[in-house]
């Protein structure tokens, strides 16, 4: 059995949970407060950091693209890297344009301002950053959108890990009522079929301490 | 016959090269000065950055984890991503470690300020950033010296992408000058290992324009 380390809004972990239901793989999640800098979980992994998958045994994997190529090597059904060799490389860019840019540009900015600064007791957001977030954001929704256009999903014909990292970035932000859906259509038309799946389902039950969801954040017909 | 478009002490583009040579497969290397915005290029890639690896016909493909894993797909000899499933997650976790860890915490730092401002004509170093850069390079040095002082390479018993990735980063900051080498003998003895292959020799004939490489850069015996 596995348990997964995660922690409140983290799109990192969020991306390693959909995989993992989607490949119908049982696990126990466990919250951890990384700020805290726990010593028994600096053991398990030196960079502090969440996600991290153990099965309590000699199978200890960190880093969200280390454990998500792990389990699709060792569960390849149903196949989430692309169905051909030049699929892979797409699902992979895309996978690192949200994992590195609109990380950067976007969930850095606002995660990190509006609710990491809280969890951590750090004072109020900073709100030049915030502001930068939101409008980066809406470049980001109109490359999806545009992707979404002219593709079944934002890789390819079929649904792929670049659909999981995009979505677990933005329903993340989502949480906080941060996503200008309605200015974004053909975005939104993708992110809803996302947000249907069974494997999507837990994330838009979870609740974070002293931050209210969105009202529209579990709300399939947003 | 693949076209490379790489910059000067870019990490990223520097990995792709060594897996090129390590692959031994044929390419041309061309300058991009990423800065400069240029709209040809921003067509093959979006995000502006190198590497970028083309045919010139329908492969064209950006990131270089995208790149590499492709490469590695495509051509499995010699193998670079581990020989099991474990070992590939730890080369995986190790590549993460250099490319987002080591990255921010020291190449952003001290290439961002020393080189590419330079390029970019920016103006002098911030040298509080670059304190930063060089205080903590020593902390990855200690954790690559723990790594090889308990593994014949970084991931494990054979050469692979982790060694590349490290190898990438501290060969662009060796550049400059700014590695302290004989205070970390394990990391010193693993990087001339990395140093003295083939695949790597290009890269110790780079010049910078009007960077001067610390004096010992080429030398395989430093």
């Amino acid at each position: 059995m596995w348990t997964l380390y995660h922690t409140w809004l983290s799109p990192f972990s969020r991306r390693v949970r959909v995989v993992l239901a989607e490949k119908k793989l049982d696990f126990d999640l466990v919250l951890e407060r990384t700020w805290e800098r726990r010593r028994e979980f600096l053991a398990l992994n030196p960079t502090g950091e969440v996600p991290l998958l153990t099965d309590g045994g000699e199978r200890t994997l960190a880093d969200a693209t280390a454990i998500c190529e792990y389990i699709e090597e060792c569960h390849p059904d149903p196949a989430l890297m692309g169905r051909n060799l030049l699929e892979r490389a797409e699902v992979r860019r895309l996978v690192a344009w949200f994992d590195v840019k609109f990380n950067q540009e976007v969930s850095d900015l606002l995660l990190g301002e509006k609710a990491l600064k809280r969890f951590k007791g750090e004072g109020e957001p900073d709100s030049r950053r915030v502001r930068a977030g939101c409008a980066n954001i809406r470049t980001h929704l109109d490359y999806i959108g545009w992707l979404a256009d002219r593709r079944a999903w934002l890789a390819g014909e079929s649904f792929s890990m670049a659909d999981i990292a995009a979505a677990a970035h933005l329903s993340a932000v989502d949480y906080l009522g941060d996503v200008p859906w309605d200015d974004h259509l053909e975005a939104k038309e993708w992110y809803a079929r996302v947000k249907s799946r069974p494997s999507f389902r837990p994330l838009l039950s979870d609740t974070v301490p002293n931050i209210t969801p969105a009202l529209h954040y579990a709300d399939l017909d947003f």
